[in-house]
Formats: structure tokens, C-alpha cells, sequence
């Protein structure tokens, strides 16, 4: 448990969901035959019901409750929420993989901790480094560098890289259920951002292709930065130090300065987003606030209350006191990941 | 002259150009008859056929220099750039503004500096406060106030306040030129970001409406914020301390962090913008980095090299060296703004 503790010390991430009283779904409603369905892995029930009827109870227009397309804004967390984050973080697989990749240029790592334990796949090794040894990890791996550079570089890991459990593409590691509701709201006149406790930049190099975001939609964690115009190539650099974590209160605010509206919609999956869903709360306009919870331990992973990763304890009893919407994973998704087709 | 630098001291903004050396505009070129021409109140000439030409350029698939759409990224200062910024930024004028609107529920004021000079109209009084009274009036009419109200006040204030000269709404004094430049860029796919030195609430409060351009496009200078959830009302407060002063370095580090990507297009008017121009010239696709030069004493102002309010000196030098465009306001405008017609 303390090890894990130590390595979301490294980074600015956030976290989860899942929950021992399963939130019984309602009895399955008799469905009309549609042309289409707009959620198809989202099994019929309560949750489903409840994001379309607030669907098109905001984009009917004539009705109190309509919203102006340009308030259509929602926001998702991104780790735990659009993708998964077991059994770690997936920002520090990829800071454990670039330091093989820079490997060759530094045979000192050979013999040298925490890099030595790194390069020799010995988790225990990187961990009894503690938290000097993964700050080195984190600082070697993801700073002093610019921006374009160290985007790239993350592009190159998300097509090589694969997931220790389901040997995919981290990319393909999201949530089939999610992908249907971005696009959903996206057809409604809704403009999709992602509000991330994850590295903003780590984010861009991928999230764009696999969320159909643009990288202006997409917030997060950012660390320092400075404005290097040496030879006249002009680029920003990523110094080793945070600048803004976000995460728990810091989300509504991040949405503040980089959206500057309320969402209508927001979706997290632990503690550190229960703050953006009661600023979502808050709208004068109706609005959805949804937790991801963790409830599948076959076909994902089960957890909550005091996890390590994605701890969800006052945002679950606030969610159930408000009745705000839980996605069930075992009982609301008949499918959660795409390889799964 | 330093009465003006001490306004300066208390708000967070940028600034402008225009230049002794008149930058001849080429030979009027005899223009084909089009069914509309998108830049109307640009006088033909070298400006208005590089923009058009490049618009074409980057715009026109199968060729080298053709630009995405997701990359068509274009910036603008806002000070200066998209509307006027003198005798002194029109943000200033809502600060000693909203002192007045306050002053009812201070009847201390009616005695006390630096307000008493505020409720009198006395700028002579208002700048012999000096700094500490500048602060004072900066952080009594702007901070320590949720976003929402603070900007609900801007709204009012936009909706009655007049300019001293044009005895217009601020919103109408904007160039005209401009305007027809967003829409041209927007047309042809371009996403228009506005990165100001001014105050990233203020400027939402109105920028959209006036340009065209939402919320989450608008960039500019912050202060530090709360996250409030009292009585579950959540909302951010402007805490009366400076985050992030959008000028400088800071304009190009906004944009990789609000925006992502260099832009390809980026317009400014002094100093403070040239930073946001090279990291624009930096980028691997064709660009235009535009210098506003303030040069019609007549219907607007003549101002550049050590203005108090928008100085250009490196920058006019270094636009000049590597031939960027300057819309010179004299020659190059048939018209500034929209009230003249």
C-alpha cells in the first residue's frame, strides 16, 4: 500500500471508484426500437436512462430546462474515468519505459539506483529507492525538455507500449461505454473536455486521437515552465518542478481558467473529482454529475474505499446522499473495453 | 509618462505599436471583381494580399504548405490588437468605474484616499496615491469576488460605460479590420484564440460576444484562486494576488498550456506580443506574425517606440529585420472602427 503512496507522490495524478453496496439498477425497461442506439455498451437501466432523458431534456428547446449549446460544456477526468489506472498510473509506465529507452546514453544507470533496478524490471528495487529515486525517475523521464520533444516521445511509447494485463495498446485500455457518451453529448451540441490530475502534456500527445478531443479541450496537472528562443527556435521547456496540481479543488478551478463555464455534465471516478462534480453542481442550469465506480474485478478491477490508487470515500457517500448518477461497470456496461469486440 | 507606468504596476496587461519609419504599402494592385471580398476595410495593397495569399496557401490541399484544420491555430493580443487601448486600458476605466458603483454602501469613501479623488473624477488626485492606491482601488473593485459576479459587474459596466473620446461603448471600439480577420480566419477553419494581457474574467465577460470567440478560447493574465463551497454554492474566488501575467515569455508559455499547439497565425501590437510572434515563427508550417502599428493620428492614435501604454521597440525592429506583416492603421485601413460607418 505505502509503495504506491510513495509513487503518486512522483506524479500529479488523481483517481477511482468502486464500492462494496452495489447500487441496485432498476428492472430493465421494455426499449423501443430505435433506428439507433447512441450507447450501445451501456446496458438499459436506471444510469442509461437517466444520461438520455437529461440529454434531450437540455436540447429541447421551447422547454425550461433547455441549455444554449455554447453551456453545453462537460468535463471528464480522464484516469479511471475514460481509461483504466491498474495497476498503476499509466504516466508511470511510461516514466519506467523511457528510462530504457534513454538508457544507452547513460551506461551509468547500469550501476546506478534507482535507473540499475529500472532497467533490471525489479519493482521492489525501484520502490526501496523511495521517493528521491522515483523524483530522479520522474525528472530524468518527463522534464527538462521541451514540450514538442517530450510529446513526441510519449507518442512513441503509446504505439509500442502495452498493458501488463491485456496486452493492448494503453490506447485501447479505455472504456467502450465512455467512448459512446463523448460522442453522444458531441452529437447533442455538448463540447467535450478532458480535466485531468495527469500531466497536460503527457495527455495531448495522445488523448486527441483516441478521445476526438483537441488539445485546447484537454486540462491537467502542469508542471513550470519557461520560454527558450535559443537560435531562434522557439520552444517551451519543461522545468523540474510542479505548477499546478490538478485535482481536488483544484479541478473546479482549473475549469474556471481554461473553460470559464460551469459543466451541465462531469464525470469522475474518486475523491479528488468530487469538487468538479459539485461545481457541476452548482450550475444554475440542470446538470449530471456521474462517478465511474470500480465494481467489476473480472473484467476490470474492483475498488473504492481506500484504495491506493483512485480512493473514492466522501464522494461516494456525497454521490449516494444527492443521488447523483453511478455507472456501474459490472451492472451499467455490457462491454468495457473495444478489444473486447 | 511615470503616472501611467504606476497604472501599470497594478493591472495585468499588455501593449501596442506604431512607428516613425512609414512602411510603404506596395502599388494598389488592380483587384479582380469577386463576389465579396472577406477583408472590405482593408485597403488593397502588400497586408491585405500576403493574409489573403496565405489564407489561400495553407488552406489548399495537395500542396506542400497546406495546414490541417486541427492546426490552424491563430492568436491575438487583445490590447491594442482587436480594440483600442487608450488614453488607458479600458480595464483601468472599470476599475475607477466600479468604485462608483460601490461607493453607496462606503460612505467612508466620500473622505478617504484614494477614492475620494475616484468619486470626485480627480485623476490627478487618483495618481498622486500612488501605487499603494492604485492597489487598493484594484483589489476593492476586482478581487475577493466570485468569477460569476465579477463578471455579471463587467457586463453592467460594458452595457452603459462610454469611451471618453468616441463616447461609444468600449465593445464598439474595436477595429473594424479586425473583426473582418477573425471572420475570414474562422471561415477558412482557423480556431481564433485570444491571448491577452488582460484579465482572463474581465475579457470573458464580454470578448465572446464581441468576437465571436468562446470562453475556452480566450486566454489571459490571472489572479490566484479559491475553490468556495459554502452552503454548497460552489464557486472560485479572485483572491486579490497575481498568478500568471500573460506578456512576455508569459504569452507563448499560455499558449502551450492553454492551447497546445504554435499557432500559425499570430497578431499583436507591442512589446510584450513579440515573444508569442517567435514561438508562431518557430512553428514547422508557413505562419504570419503580425504587427498592428498604431499610425492614424487622426481617427485613432499615433504611438510606438517608448509609449507609455504599448510600447513596440525590439519588436518593430525585429518585424522589420525578418519581414513580418505590419497592418500599418493609416495606410492599410479604409476604415477602424465599426461606429464610423
Amino acid at each position: 500500500m505505502k509503495k504506491y503512496r510513495i509513487l503518486l507522490a512522483l506524479f500529479v495524478f488523481v483517481g477511482i471508484i468502486s464500492c462494496k453496496e452495489d447500487l441496485k439498477s432498476l428492472p430493465v425497461q421494455p426499449k423501443a426500437l430505435t433506428v439507433s442506439d447512441p450507447l450501445p455498451s451501456w446496458n438499459d437501466g436506471k444510469t442509461k436512462n437517466d444520461i438520455i432523458a437529461f440529454v434531450k431534456k437540455v436540447t429541447t428547446e421551447g422547454t425550461e430546462d433547455f441549455v444554449p449549446v455554447e453551456d453545453r460544456i462537460a468535463t471528464f477526468d480522464n484516469d479511471g474515468t475514460l481509461w483504466a489506472e491498474q495497476p498503476l498510473y499509466f504516466q508511470l509506465f511510461y516514466a519506467l519505459d523511457q528510462i530504457k529507452v534513454m538508457a544507452p546514453e547513460h551506461p551509468e544507470w547500469k550501476t546506478t539506483e534507482p535507473f540499475k533496478s529500472v532497467l533490471e524490471n525489479d519493482m521492489e528495487g525501484v520502490l526501496k529507492s523511495g521517493k528521491e529515486g522515483l523524483v530522479k525517475i520522474g525528472i530524468v523521464s518527463s522534464t527538462n525538455v521541451d514540450v514538442e520533444t517530450f510529446k513526441e516521445s510519449v507518442k512513441q511509447w503509446m504505439a509500442t507500449a502495452k498493458h501488463p494485463r491485456f496486452d493492448q495498446p494503453y490506447s485501447k485500455v479505455v472504456y467502450q461505454p465512455m467512448l459512446e457518451l463523448l460522442d453522444y453529448l458531441k452529437a447533442n451540441g455538448f463540447t467535450n473536455f478532458i480535466v485531468s490530475g495527469g500531466d497536460i502534456d503527457f495527455m495531448r500527445a495522445w488523448a486527441t486521437e483516441t478521445y476526438g478531443i483537441p488539445s485546447y479541450q484537454i486540462v491537467g496537472s502542469s508542471l513550470k515552465s519557461a520560454f527558450d528562443n535559443t537560435d531562434a527556435k522557439a520552444s517551451i521547456i519543461r522545468l523540474p518542478a510542479e505548477e499546478f496540481a490538478d485535482r481536488g479543488d483544484g479541478k473546479p478551478i482549473a475549469i474556471s481558467k481554461h473553460i470559464g463555464k460551469k459543466p451541465i455534465l462531469a464525470a469522475g471516478n474518486s475523491d479528488g473529482d468530487l469538487q468538479m462534480l459539485q461545481y457541476t453542481d452548482s450550475n444554475k442550469y440542470p446538470s449530471i454529475k456521474m462517478f465511474v465506480h470500480h465494481t467489476d474485478e473480472v473484467r476490470e478491477w474492483a475498488y473504492d474505499r481506500n484504495s491506493p490508487i483512485g480512493g473514492l470515500n466522501e464522494g461516494l457517500d456525497e454521490a449516494i446522499a444527492k443521488n447523483w448518477t453511478i455507472a456501474d461497470m459490472k451492472n451499467d456496461w455490457n462491454t468495457i473495453f473495444p478489444f473486447e469486440n
